[in-house]
């Protein structure tokens, strides 16, 4: 292995520390206790999951969190209603609204109606346009992406002047990627399903953000020597034995699965600079960028 | 000359065409008549030009406009009452403030305060945000990257898997112009002052648009055979005679100027596949595109 790992979790910890250190000296000062407000409309596992997530890490970090959970076939009317109720409690600082949301329901509508002041997860048109507009800085910048330049800044990689490859170009991760390395000087190129000869453009990158949602589509030969790889994608794949055979679990009798990202570690990792693992890479960044964005609307919001 | 020329005037032509016959049809339909206000601050020669060049290109298409001159020291708080007694007028569709602003004024609530409805120019983060999004369309597309991707589809130039590669990446033309390509299906490399390499990574483009205000910086060995260049610059340079001295006027006794492009049309025109002259290539677009998005604007308030 020639590549330095990069440790998210460490990494994320250090974040973390530091939120939780800032939110001491507030209250020790008097402030208000950070607040955020997740919603979480149904029961799907992995977004309850994810919220708990959240939840838990704001205790951590002595901010207080309100769980605002909500049944599956609430009216666009009513998700809205309580957006609008979260907007005006000033104990809430950060708004979380748990993606994906049931079909019926309006995203974009729901996503712009949190305040500007509040939308901790960046997500609402106005930040993201700031993120693109020279000399306009969003209020938020949205987590995953945050996460990932943390991670390359942290392990001290040049991004000005970098060709950077961004691939995939969803709202939450590539598109905000690419904006963020583009105001920080590098040179970027967002590839994407149509990219023809992915493999040659990905070859030229001294930075790659892998953010497309295939497992290991990211061989080993179309890595740069010496680039720095951040690996966006958790993939789960079944678990093989020896002989090629799925592992199945005793306990519940199905195959087992192992996560992946969306690049091929194993090969990558003899020809990167840089790697991050899955898991343990930018997977525990999300939520510490949202504690940071949580406690930074704490701020904002003090300041008016 | 390989090229094929791409001629913005005619193709300008056909869509203030469209858009003067859409006005008509519903002027007999007795709706409202398009209207734009233009609000100039200050004197600036280039800024007053640009503004009778909108307010003739209203006329001729039968739309109406309402300019609103402001002296230069006028204050935030004067121009942010003028924007919002525009928003509320309902003769006024579309709102247009012509940029620069003088630097004591803040751009960035100036435009931010225009009603998203009547953004003619889509400068809002809002609607740059929404072309970031996918999923998300923008009410209003920026006039000059509009026009770029009109030259390009207008040219029969396929975009969806091209490599494309825009040079620039300003609020107004190389940025929107980028995530424009991106959303149709290009592979898009953003270059600026920070590229290495430029020569070469211009050389891999199927498409290439110039938007970086350096005179004839692009050579024609930068060029890829056959690719598409869309050159935005307009820059001023001196005319020389044939022993290289400068042209003087006789009418003024100063140097003569002529203008051309970020590209090197002589040398470029021999390699590419298709190419805009400058001027008359992407000049004439951006008026049309604005008189389109100013015919948009009526046609989304009358909906409402």
């Amino acid at each position: 292995m020639t590549a330095q790992l990069i440790d998210g979790t460490a990494i994320a910890q250090k974040v973390r520390d530091e939120v939780k250190e800032k939110v001491a000296k507030r209250l020790a000062e008097g402030k208000s206790q950070p607040g955020l407000a997740t919603v979480l409309v149904g029961e799907r596992i992995d977004s309850a999951t994810y919220v708990s997530m959240k939840q838990k890490a704001c205790a951590d970090l002595g901010m207080t969190s309100y769980h605002h959970p909500v049944p599956a076939d609430i009216t666009q009317e009513d998700l809205e209603s309580l957006i609008r109720e979260l907007n005006a409690d000033p104990k809430v600082h950060g708004i979380l609204v748990q993606l994906p949301l049931p079909s019926h329901l309006d995203e974009e509508r729901v996503l712009q109606l949190i305040s500007i002041e509040k939308d901790v997860d960046g997500f609402s048109p106005i930040n993201i346009g700031r993120l693109a507009q020279k000399g306009r800085e969003p209020l938020f910048v949205p987590c995953t992406p945050y996460g990932c330049i943390y991670l390359l800044k942290e392990a001290g990689v040049q991004i000005s002047g970098a060709n950077a490859v961004v691939l995939g170009r969803s709202n939450i991760v590539g598109m905000p990627a690419a904006l963020l390395l583009i105001g920080e000087n590098a040179t970027v190129t967002v590839c994407h399903s149509r990219t023809k000869n992915l493999p040659e453009v990905v070859r030229q990158a001294d930075i790659i953000i892998a953010a497309i949602g295939r497992a290991e589509m990211v061989r080993g030969d179309w890595v740069k020597p010496g680039a720095a790889i951040i690996d966006v994608g958790i993939n789960g794949i079944p678990m093989l034995n020896e002989d090629g055979s799925p592992v199945i679990s005793q306990k519940t009798g199905k195959p087992r699965q192992k996560l992946v990202g969306d690049v091929n570690f194993e090969e990558a990792k003899e020809v990167a600079g840089f790697i991050t693992p899955v898991p343990g890479g930018v997977g525990p960044m999300t939520i510490a960028m949202l504690m940071a964005n949580t406690l930074r609307a704490a701020e904002i919001q003090d300041a008016k």
